[in-house]
């Protein structure tokens, strides 16, 4: 089974995101019969950030961070998107069979709009491009995301279009990869997790900005003698999160038997986060420290990723009457 | 001064095309000073073209078409949209800085959706493309028709942003060139000659088909004896294009003195068509009989676009952060 999806160098990766995706990432590629496609999304990312010294630190970055946390060039295929040309002509392709129609009723871009942000035509044709990143390795799953559902659904129509129009095999229509059901992580403030709120745990922060993170989530003012409420404690469940399932009992029941303070039970957080991230940690700043090494695997993952994107070309381009 | 203009993949060519823009396309590569870019537009061509044998077959004729009629590969820069991938590429960059507005102003866009033709994406981002096609080679002038000059201000438009984004200098913002004025060639029917009329004289068709069309060009009812109107009648209108200079006044009087048959102006007419392509009509069926060679022009036509066109999206992907 061929896997796909993108990775935003969207910036510093947080809990939220290991938990919601990098973890799954790398239990796919470890499952037998999994060939994984992991690329860089810098063409998606260029229709938000304008500053190229940027762009080129965050996929360098991401890079870095997704191998540190596991991602193994030997299993998986990592490669950025910009290295493969073809993806823009797939996009061309299949834009002369996209229906405006099925563009405009982009959620994405119709919320993008809606929230005064001023569109550019990168933000409306997104789906096209995303339609090739996937088609044009003929992936057969894509791990979705409750928010990109319709987005590959938009893909399938896409792919259904092409082959209409130019032959029924050409190109595989993807089906969506639900992930193992994941607890919401709560951010530093009790809601989701997410940038966009600013209530992150930055994975690979450094340590002291790491503890004044976790310090920081909000607590209630149960005094330390008393059982402490687990419904809607952030803490809570951050800690069930990282607690082997061994130890769990006791953690739990200090949050149940009180004579714990939340200050104690935040560095046991810190502690368990060092922790299960301090390879991740040490690796990463290896991998920043040599982005020879990094491009190198992002090379060869390109090669690797055009075996497949080649067939799939060549098939394109006799059939659209590109090729000789 | 560099000049570049596509040529679409559309079908036969006809006399309207040959004096409105194919003889200037020859005049201009003999300019010194002058390095023309002339490429076929099957990128563009996918927009409308759904069957690939056909799209091929077009691009070869048109190949065939052009050279025989006078543009030297050795001269000019003859190469397929579809050969160089950045083109799509540098597409996506653009994307990401126009704004949707723009192409929604655009008149062809909205003209198509007047004629009651459902808009694939293609059609839409069509400026776009063609932005792409002329920045990449940094051109500075691009012939432009009246229905093209709202294209040619959009690439302008969509250059400054880029610019303005990017940096100061990265895209040459290119001018229109005002191709000297030729009188408006009348098809069969009175009517400007256009495929959409179908009222074409082609250059290239059977010499028993030429021979139909130039007998089926319509005229009036005046007899043999008497002078005929010269306003309004397309058969001297056309002869007037083929008469060389020093013949024309002969001509002319054959028109104003009467004694002469519309039969017998349209054999001349005839004559002067296949004097005037005879040798481009020979020169083409050898091209045809001879795919390799064309393919080979195009092939050479890629490698010398490539070098202008490397240097300008090696800037492009340092400016963006795609590149390393």
């Amino acid at each position: 089974m061929r896997i796909l999806s993108g990775v935003q160098p969207s910036g510093n990766l947080h809990i939220g995101n290991y938990f919601g995706a990098i973890r799954q990432f790398v239990a796919l590629q470890e499952e037998p019969g999994n060939e994984c496609y992991y690329f860089l999304a810098d063409l998606h990312a260029m229709t938000t950030i304008k500053d190229g010294s940027e762009l080129r630190r965050l996929s360098l970055m991401v890079a870095a961070d997704y191998i540190a946390l596991g991602l193994d060039p030997a299993r998986s295929v990592l490669y950025r998107q910009s290295d493969i040309l073809e993806v823009a002509e797939l996009a061309w392709m299949l834009s002369t069979v996209t229906p405006m129609g099925l563009l405009q009723r982009g959620h994405s871009y119709k919320d993008k709009i809606a929230k005064g942000i001023t569109p550019n035509h990168g933000l409306f044709a997104y789906p096209v491009l995303m339609a090739a990143d996937i088609l044009i390795v003929r992936a057969d799953r894509v791990p979705v995301g409750k928010d990109q559902k319709q987005h590959l659904e938009m893909t399938r129509d896409i792919a259904g279009a092409f082959n209409q129009a130019y032959g029924a095999e050409l190109l595989r229509i993807p089906e969506e990869l639900i992930l193992p059901e994941v607890a919401v992580v709560p951010g530093v403030d009790g809601q989701k997790m997410s940038k966009s709120y600013g209530n992150t745990i930055d994975i690979f922060a450094p340590e002291s900005e790491l503890r004044k993170r976790i310090m920081s989530i909000v607590t209630d003012s149960t005094p330390v003698a008393e059982p402490k409420p687990t419904r809607g404690n952030s803490l809570y469940a951050l800690l069930k999160l990282f607690t082997p399932a061994e130890a769990w009992p006791d953690t739990k029941r200090r949050f149940t038997e009180g004579g714990t303070g939340y200050g104690e039970l935040k560095k046991v957080l810190l502690g368990l986060v060092l922790e299960r991230f301090g390879a991740a940690r040490r690796r990463r700043e290896e991998l920043l420290h040599d982005p020879g090494y990094v491009q190198q695997v992002l090379r060869v993952g390109r090669e690797r990723a055009m075996t497949a994107i080649s067939e799939v070309m060549t098939d394109c381009r006799r059939a659209t009457g590109l090729g000789w």
